[in-house]
């Protein structure tokens, strides 16, 4: 991989700079405040089977650009343009089918996830190494991700320190994961559905209790796992306002 | 009890009208925007061994006018000025010797709570029926209260349909709070503490548990009963603005 970006288009639209680079074959985007010189940067996580241009991402990066902060996003491995391997498509083979059939997804997309992790991890590395060579981008960094994001995130956050505070949510436990999760000391705020019929309440309430952060807090809503309420993206931002400004 | 109110004392500071009344042998205050005609109410429930002007209430009102509402805060039965029952006596010095001997306090506070709530939940409703003939106070109406605020303010909310959102938290489950809870299908957020050294964590989420209301969030904060972090604050005039205006 190269450790430098190469932009592949830039635009500005409502005050918001746009651009789409690539890493290496990562591909990604930028998003900063089109008047602003240094801002924290806020590093989203996109969930399984988006990309970094999806909708989520795009809504939570106009957020945090309004409120003077660059986002960035990359494709996971696997995702948007890139290249499957035979396992991930074996693996989204399983997953739809075990949704199909209307059995326990949890096993299966669990280890995929933390599989994904293991290569997604050095790029989002790689990719604030080279964020860093950009004027305006000096940091702090915030990490963004739910449900496959935090899969990422959680390991991301444990062995990298330049990221100083950290949203994550809507996964199960898993020892693996939990014992990332228990070297993470950062502000954490953890997002969980309260009636979410993937991820029992509990299996999400031992991932939170894991981190070793003396501020985090667990936002759990009522409703199923595709229905975290839109207020938690102002949540996000304003729990990134308090610690990365 | 009177059903209009006495005006005290009125003062206005930095740009906040403060009004000091009674209602009947009830005492209170109700902060307003000095330059606000029509704005919604939140009523301001104290906490145990405090009343209407304690710092938390004083403090919350400061960011609820500034938000542009009206806020409003009664002494419960037995605090502030008002007159104690032998009961009350009691119920006080059996609490401060469980703290000292470190016993739990849950049940001398639960029963005795709920209690005070049989004869504040009246004492709210003649409140409201007297600040409904005060200009510029039409509802709609929100209620915020935490520890011996949730025991009185779950009744409350539950019977009375002008309190359309809420704010609880840090209490104990108990049989007949939930059985008031289940009642209760209005917005509410729901704070609790992850490492609360009087409520265990189960209690509180199985009292989160209990209200009726498709839109539900708890809030749970790493750290000790009484170390609520002051971003919940914000949080609760967030809250108030999603639903009351």
């Amino acid at each position: 991989m190269t450790t430098s970006l190469q932009l592949i288009s830039t635009a500005t639209t409502n005050g918001v700079l746009e651009r789409e680079f690539t890493l290496g074959d990562v591909h990604g985007m930028l998003w900063s405040p089109a008047d602003v010189d240094q801002a924290p940067v806020v590093l989203l996580g996109h969930g399984g089977g988006r990309d970094s241009k999806a909708a989520p991402m795009v809504g939570r990066a106009q957020l945090l650009t309004a409120a003077g902060f660059h986002a960035v996003s990359i494709d996971a491995p696997g995702h948007g343009d890139r290249p499957c391997t035979a396992r991930d498509e074996r693996e989204t083979v399983a997953m739809q089918h075990a949704m199909e059939v209307g059995e326990p997804v949890g096993p299966i997309v669990v280890p995929y996830n933390l599989h994904l992790a293991e290569r997604a991890v050095p790029e989002w590395q790689a990719t604030l190494d080279a964020l860093e060579q950009l004027p305006g981008i000096a940091g702090p960094f915030g990490y963004f991700g739910l449900n496959m994001g935090t899969a990422i995130g959680i390991p991301l956050t444990a062995v990298d320190p330049r990221i100083t505070a950290a949203v994550f949510g809507i996964f199960w436990y898993d020892e693996t994961l939990a014992e990332h999760a228990r070297r993470i000391k950062v502000p954490v705020e953890f997002a969980l559905q309260w009636d979410d019929q993937h991820i029992p309440r509990q299996s999400g309430m031992a991932l939170f209790d894991a981190f070793a952060s003396t501020e985090k807090s667990l936002h759990a809503n009522a409703g199923a796992h595709k229905d975290v309420p839109r207020f938690e993206a102002d949540s996000m931002v304003r729990f990134f306002t308090r610690h990365l400004r």
